[in-house]
């Protein structure tokens, strides 16, 4: 069974970090993919070895719309048919590179690297807050050693926060409360309401709350990539919990992972808010608030890799808390069982 | 069969490295122990493996009696039950992490990782020089990489002292002399004296030796971990071979050998000495000494490990010199032996 | 099957390398090699593994002719037996290491690590131009971690110059120019005249040429470690391609290569002029030009290698550049299966 569902789209790159005249190698479900864009503009994704003797094709150049490979001068075209070949003219049959199917969507290139006739592009999941007038985000990226299951668990279980980011967005409210789960149609989701407790430091400095707040996190985990983490606080009595917003302050963590290899992933995230929008600075500071509990998260979850695979037989135990992630890994199992199956028959 | 002798006391850390409020994690015998002292000065060995998640409860704080894991905030106690689960009333069936036994001995922190009816702090090893007012020494710590039986073969035969060692240690008598080995209850011992030759540079300048000494080099192997070394010289014709050290200097050096991993090990040492206790700095001035010499060691021991493992086949002979060493692997693949058998039992 | 040609003779140093009273470590087809030379400048190969507890004979001490091992003192004379031990008079039986003969020429010292029945200096393949009046050139030597037959490959196929080396070596005539492949009673030839074409940046600075030129590449792989390279220029018109090159400027890329492990490889390497030699500078400036170049290689070898690793299944096509390598990987191939072959009889 493969580590990782791939019939399904994943982050490649921000939009941005895909240029003409430009070779970016990424290594996604372990495999080497490379990108660059056309002169008109599409984005390009092959795979990033030569079929000739396996370079690296970002080691060559972007001519164009074409790459050539930097070891023996092969050019390849968008759809990864060698095109051409120094000193002689008949292409070798077979000569070519896989490409890999993309779209361009919310500032973010999607790739596709599963069965032609198992794409749709109304699968993408939606990470419209990164590319909406009302909100405002900075595009960030991670690059985190440890198996992509182990931060979905993390985002599907925020009773960690007062543990792990004291400094930022931990309050004890948040461990003391449960949570309730929900499978979703494409995944789990995960709603808690932390009722007339004090601010987070990180909302009590960018929100302006003096007194108590209802705090609310509600996290969208889309299989096997997307999650979306629905997230805020507003004055104690204003209503949030029925429904009225308008006195807090709301905002979007958004995440795509892509794994790079078993033990390691690619984390595209921003964070989106749509409150304070003129107030200066506050797209950054909150950017690195949140920067700051991610990089405590890293050291949690790279050292729990390096435990999983020191003693990947350690008995465990489960607690409420978990529930979310619990159903995430059922799901995600159950998708890789599905293609296993299916390549089988 | 185990790498490791389980059956056995082996020292975790000096006293002073074990603190209240402060997790100190250290590999021993492949297993991650956590180690920290409560409030009222007792330590506390725990896995350094939270059941929960693995990860190691020593990134998180040490709260009283207790260590809460830094992930979650499962709080274990000594006994390495679990005792509080944020966020819910019920402990989950199983909430445990091992708990090894301590005993808190000469200076050092014993831990037993065996099998609980084979326990018996009678059979720690005597390492009373370490705390006793006729001895003085200063704790030292070592890591090295490398199999912790090449470290016995080490301390067992000192040939090698005038190759490795020339500026502390080493004098060609060493080499030259015989020694004779003898099995005792629970090891080795192996004795050379080396008659009317100069002192080695160390006991030169710290023993005050102007002419020709007799030197002594008595080793003891308690297996699996201790090797005590009974070692010092006096003026040739004071009558030191016939039992009167009293016109020598007389040291000890003490070694706990903790496997770490198969390829590396703690070595917990010191140089105990007797004499000239009121000489300014002669205590720092023998462990620096002693330490250079380690340090050669270290670099002769990692360089037989790697081609110990590049060519584990590779025929080799045996010379005189090895007799001792020789016996102590035959009793401790002996010890590996009956625990396999008993274990499988 | 081994992944080497063990039946070959192979450089082991340049014989400067090689000094009375120093100890030279160096891995040679696996296996780690001790060098030094005897006080009659007699140089010594053996295995650099002590066949008492496997330390590094090079860690020791030359003593005049012997080896003395670092831990124990024992020594070893320039046959591999074991002469001496400390501390006892009988030398074991079967106390030796193994020794490889050696010898030298052309400033190389070529070591035999194959079956004594089969050695024969007289296949040492000829290097003359390192060590004749007419010719000057400056000893260089490169690490490489690849396989040694991606280097063996790079040599044989010059069609990569204009992609690789497009500052030094480089030219577009090059890839465009087919070659001519021929087999040798040892090796592989292939044959390249580049006719009317501009001389590559290095010829151009180094050779003072104006125009086009007529440029040759002769490249001889003797299996299964030595490629020579007879390359050049001419102003074209002078006759080159008939046989008249008095005209123009005639070089020799000369390389030993030396598997290290299955995926690393020494290059011993010099480029040998014999036009210009008293022009101040000339041999260092080649010299530098080719390394620089070299250098390039190393990038996109040591890429190459890990894509095999990464990837060994891939698929890969050929092209007509090719051939000449692919001949000598036949050749390379059955050389190993007939040692296997012969081994398993």
């Amino acid at each position: 069974m493969s580590a990782f569902v791939r019939n399904a789209w994943y982050v490649a790159a921000w939009q941005h970090e895909v240029e003409a005249g430009r070779a970016l190698s990424r290594e996604i479900l372990g495999t080497p993919v490379l990108l660059y864009r056309t002169a008109d503009g599409t984005p390009v994704a092959l795979e990033d070895r030569c079929c000739h003797r396996a370079l690296p094709l970002s080691m060559g150049r972007v001519l164009g719309d074409r790459i050539e490979c930097g070891y023996h001068g092969l050019q390849f075209d968008r759809a990864g048919d060698c095109v051409a070949v120094p000193g002689q003219i008949a292409i070798p049959p077979g000569a070519r590179v896989p490409a890999y199917p993309l779209v361009e969507r919310d500032r973010f290139v999607w790739i596709w690297m599963g069965d032609a006739d198992r794409m749709d592009p109304a699968d993408i999941p939606d990470f419209h807050w990164l590319d909406h007038p009302d909100w405002r985000s900075k595009p960030s990226y991670l690059h985190i050693r440890c198996n992509y299951q182990l931060l979905i668990d993390n985002l599907l279980d925020l009773s960690h926060l007062p543990f792990v980011h004291p400094t930022t967005l931990g309050e004890m409210g948040v461990a003391e409360t449960p949570a309730a789960t929900e499978r979703t149609p494409r995944g789990v989701r995960t709603t808690r309401w932390i009722v007339d407790r004090p601010p987070p430091p990180m909302l009590a400095k960018l929100g302006g709350f003096a007194g108590n707040i209802d705090r609310w996190q509600i996290v969208d985990f889309i299989a096997p990539s997307a999650v979306i983490l629905d997230v805020g606080g507003a004055p104690t009595g204003t209503g949030a919990p029925e429904g009225d917003r308008s006195r807090g302050m709301s905002n979007r963590n958004l995440n795509a992972i892509t794994p790079e290899t078993r033990t390691s992933l690619h984390q595209f995230w921003a964070q989106a808010h749509s409150a304070s929008l003129t107030m200066p600075g506050i797209t950054e500071g909150m950017h690195d608030q949140v920067r700051t509990a991610f990089l405590e998260d890293i050291a949690f979850l790279e050292a729990q890799q390096k435990q999983n695979e020191a003693g990947p037989g350690a008995a465990r135990i489960d607690i409420n808390a978990d529930a979310a992630h619990l159903q995430a890994r059922r799901l995600m199992d159950r998708l890789r069982e599905e293609e296993a199956t299916a390549a089988a028959e």
